[in-house]
This record gives structure tokens, C-alpha cells and sequence, in this order.
């Protein structure tokens, strides 16, 4: 029963659901990497196997243990890659062999072996769970600080059109890392389209660390990286919804953020975040939260 | 050359060598867990195994791909198991066996699976790398805020007689968590020993996370959890020399402390520790440090 189990238990599971590919039982033993230009860039899941063997030109495939799927090197820079990468998604698209790419995007991410690394290529959004590759986001806790020291936290829910996790809370602001954007630009630009927040405000805002996770799901392996900013607000600013991704927003005091981050209420990673938050703020205390070490180690699992 | 590496290079070195248990050419694929009651509570090297298999009434040694060691079941609660091992490790003592016995403290650490586990049984402090038990410390960030808005931390040199790291930097406050006290209570007590902060101030120290990390050295294996607090102090507030671990006490800027942090001047640890300050604090900007995600997954590996 739910209801029967602790609050650090709950949050644990949740931390197992957003690291179910680091978890037994996963397709990760039976994963090839994915490599371009002699990088791991991402994982294949044995299903996808046969079907790339169809595109020799593409993929050169090896068998064994250190068997591998790696991008054919006759594409050898970043725009042919790209193009031959777009035109097999075109296929699949067409042909209705993947569910997740029903949701074609028409926005790119660039796919690298680590954030700091030279984009190799760009590819469509929908598409990165199929070869596993790592994704970049921006999220922001917006928070007030009352005159008695305690602290509230501003947090969305998204509007019912949402492909993903429509109706969940969520962090104040929060996007995915686009090709071509830095991390804080990303974050004046969603801060201003999802709550009206002015260029001058969402600047202030401080990074404070990442979050990082790896979990598996029909669609895919899902290796992402959040970067965290925090962004105090004076108690007389009050976001207003913008572009149509959130419903309203609520100034939440933390206790009440803490409870419902076991609940299901939030978007998973969103959850994440702010407990990332509570954890830094003193909210949980060692000395009562028995698995604190494994609370914060469980945000930060290696992509 | 050491001059010629970014400081991002530099950090990342040092996380590496604190995690080098997790790096290519470690002995860990080839050591067999060490298991009491069933749990994993550690690790034992390759280079111990024949010793460990002439107590067969105490070490139940299986080969194979699940080989382990296992604590014998006959000893069937903490006293009986505690003793068992302190009589062995007496006689390793005597006999000479180990260096790291020649450093013998007289403290007991817990041994358990995770921290949030009962204890299984209590291990002399300088035996725990032979057996690669956990062992958890809790460090103290004191710092102080200016009227500007910037900040600075304090910093302790240790003195030349402390058996481990002398003449190097160190936390405000720092210590093991001895078997039977909390983390609160072990901070509070080391923070009057060590830097004469009474408990009025050291009490409004603010937990902010962990760090964790495996290193492998000469002595074995090293796996390490540290309890991070935040202490902020007045800047008319100047720590004293306490019990004599350390030598003084430094008040430098932020931008110092990231310096040395890259540098070798500090105990490794403790620069971890003040690294997740700094980036905590906001004066690591992703879009400038491009191994941010990576500096951050450094101080997070799971034990």
C-alpha cells in the first residue's frame, strides 16, 4: 500500500523509476554503445539491432562484447551526418515504426559524447531515445524568502495539451537545451515565453548544480542532465502564464512542496529538481532522513 | 605540465584520483564483496583472500562470478561478530602485517550496508580500507557574507602532526562519524574541539547534501560519504586553535578558494567539499565551465 510507506521510501522509488536503466532488469547488458567518430555518444536497445543492420552505408554494426553500433565514418562531418541520420528518421516516420516519433518535434538536439564536447550532429528531439543519446535542459526553483526566514517556492502546472505529463506540476520554468543555445539564454528566453518573467528578473537567477539520470521506457533510454538555477522573487512579483504550457502558477510553502514530492503529482524530473532544492536549503535533516545519502546521490547517477 | 591544464582539467584529475575505485585498471573487478547477514557491507582486494581463507571460522571465502566473503553466520549478533574481528585485526596488529594497522586509532566505526541500515557490527577505524567498509564524516563550510554580496570562507591549515594530510587546507570543521553519535551532535562536538565554536553558533549550521566518492590507494579501499553543512558567521566571528589539529585558521575570497581547489595545497576531500559550496553558491557559471555537469557527477559517485 502506498499510503503505508515512508516519505524518503517513496521519494527513493521515484529515484529508481528515473535510474531504471542503471536498475537489474533493464536492457543495459544487452545494449550496444552507439559511437561516432570513435565516441560513445549513446546506448542501442537490442530491438532497433536488425533494422539498422538494413543500412550498411549508415551503421556498421559488430557483434560481441564489445560489440557496437557506430555511424558510418564515409559521413565525415557534421552536416552529412545530420542528413543521413534525418533521412532514415524520414522513413521510419513514414512507414509508423516508432510511437515516439508521432511526435516529430521539428527541433534538433545536438549530440555529443559530453556537454563540453563538439557537436558531432543534430537530431530530431523525438528521435534520441532510440539511440539513447544525452539531453541537455534548464530547470529554475522560483522561490520567495519571508520575513521569518521561511521560504515558499513557485511552482507550474502544465496545461492539458501538453504531450508529456499533461496537467503535472513543474518547476517555475524549465526547457530543454536546443542546439545553438547556451544554458543561461535558454533560461531568460523560457523564463520570459512560459511566465512573463522581464530580461532583468530571470537574470539573477544563480546556477546551484545539476541533476542527472538515465531511465528506460517503451519509447527508449532517456540519458538526461539538468542544469539548476534558483531565482528569488520578491513577494509582490507573480509570474503570469505565457506561451500556453502552464495552467496557473501557485507560491507554495516548502513543506507542502516537500509532501507532494512523493506524491504523484509532479512531472518526475521536476520532482528532482525541487528536491535538489530542499536538500540544499537544509529542508531534510540527516540526522532524521535515514537515507539522505541516498536521496542526493540518486539525483546525480552518471549519464 | 601541470601549469598548462585548464582549472576544469585540473578538478577533474582530482575527482578522478578520489573515485580512481571506479576507474580502468582498479582492482575491482577483481575483488569479491564482503558480506555480514546477507548484506554487502564492503569490498575485499584480491591480495587478501589468502589470507582471510586460514580463519575459515570466521570467513566463508566462495569462488566463482558471485564469489564473496562472508562474515560466518555462527556469529550471530554485533558483540560476537565486533569481537571475531577485533581479535584478527589485533593479531595482523602484532604480527605487522598491514601498514595502515600501524596507524591504529582506537576508534570504532559502524558497519552496515547503508547508512540508514542498524549496524552490523563495529570495525577499528584504520582496518576499514582492508575490508573497503563506508565510512561517513560530516564537513563544515563556514563562510561569511558581505555587505557587497560577495563571500569569503574560512579555511584551516591542519597542523604537522595529524597523521593524515599534514600542513594541508582544510574545512572549517571536519570529522569521522564515530559509531553511536549523530551527524548534528558530531558536528557540534567537533566544532567546539577543533575551532572553539560554541553551540550556540555551530547549531545554526544548515545540512546542504553530501559527497561521495571510492578511492583505492596502497592501504585498500576507500569508500567515503561526507555530510556537507553550511555555517554562516558574522564577520566579527574568528575561530580559535582548539584541540591542536589545526595549525590556523584563513579567511579568503571565494575566487581563492576555487584556486586552490585546483591546486595541491588541499587535503582532496575537503576541496571536494568546498567545490560543492562554490558551485552550490553559484560561482561555477555552466555555460563558462563546460565540465560543470561532469564536476558535479565527480562529487555524487555512488558508494
Amino acid at each position: 500500500m502506498a499510503g503505508s510507506k515512508s516519505w524518503a521510501e517513496r521519494v527513493l522509488q521515484l529515484l529508481n523509476r528515473m535510474n531504471s536503466f542503471h536498475m537489474q532488469g533493464s536492457s543495459k547488458p544487452l545494449c550496444k554503445k552507439f559511437v561516432v567518430e570513435g565516441q560513445e555518444v549513446g546506448v542501442v536497445q537490442p530491438r532497433l539491432i536488425p533494422l539498422l543492420s538494413r543500412y550498411p552505408e549508415v551503421f556498421q554494426v559488430s557483434d560481441g562484447d564489445g560489440g557496437q553500433v557506430e555511424l558510418s565514418r564515409r559521413l565525415s562531418n557534421y552536416q552529412q551526418r545530420s542528413d543521413a541520420i534525418e533521412q532514415i528518421l524520414g522513413e521510419w516516420r513514414s512507414e509508423k515504426l516508432f510511437d515516439c516519433l508521432g511526435k516529430w518535434r521539428n527541433e534538433k538536439y545536438n549530440v555529443m559524447s559530453r556537454f563540453s564536447d563538439p557537436s558531432l550532429l543534430k537530431m530530431e528531439r523525438s528521435a534520441i531515445g532510440l539511440f539513447g543519446v544525452k539531453s541537455y535542459g534548464v530547470h529554475v526553483n522560483g522561490f520567495v524568502r519571508h520575513g521569518d526566514g521561511r521560504m515558499s517556492m513557485w511552482i507550474g502546472r502544465r496545461t492539458q495539451n501538453k504531450e508529456t505529463y499533461p496537467g503535472r506540476l513543474d518547476n517555475l520554468v524549465a526547457g530543454g537545451l536546443a542546439a545553438g543555445l547556451g544554458v543561461k539564454e535558454t533560461l531568460i528566453k523560457e523564463c520570459e515565453e512560459e511566465a512573463c518573467i522581464p530580461e532583468a528578473i530571470a537574470s539573477t537567477a544563480k546556477p546551484t548544480g545539476t541533476i542527472s539520470y538515465t531511465y528506460e521506457d517503451e519509447w527508449g533510454v532517456f540519458p538526461e542532465g539538468q542544469f539548476i538555477y534558483d531565482l528569488e522573487l520578491t513577494a509582490d512579483f507573480v509570474p503570469q502564464v505565457g506561451d500556453g504550457e502552464v495552467l496557473e502558477f501557485y507560491l507554495w510553502p516548502l513543506e507542502q512542496v516537500k509532501e507532494l514530492i512523493a506524491g504523484s503529482e509532479f512531472k518526475p524530473n521536476c520532482a528532482m529538481v525541487a528536491m535538489d532544492f530542499l536538500i540544499r536549503h537544509g529542508i531534510l535533516d540527516p540526522d532524521n532522513e535515514l537515507c539522505y545519502h541516498q536521496l542526493v546521490e540518486g539525483l546525480h547517477r552518471e549519464m
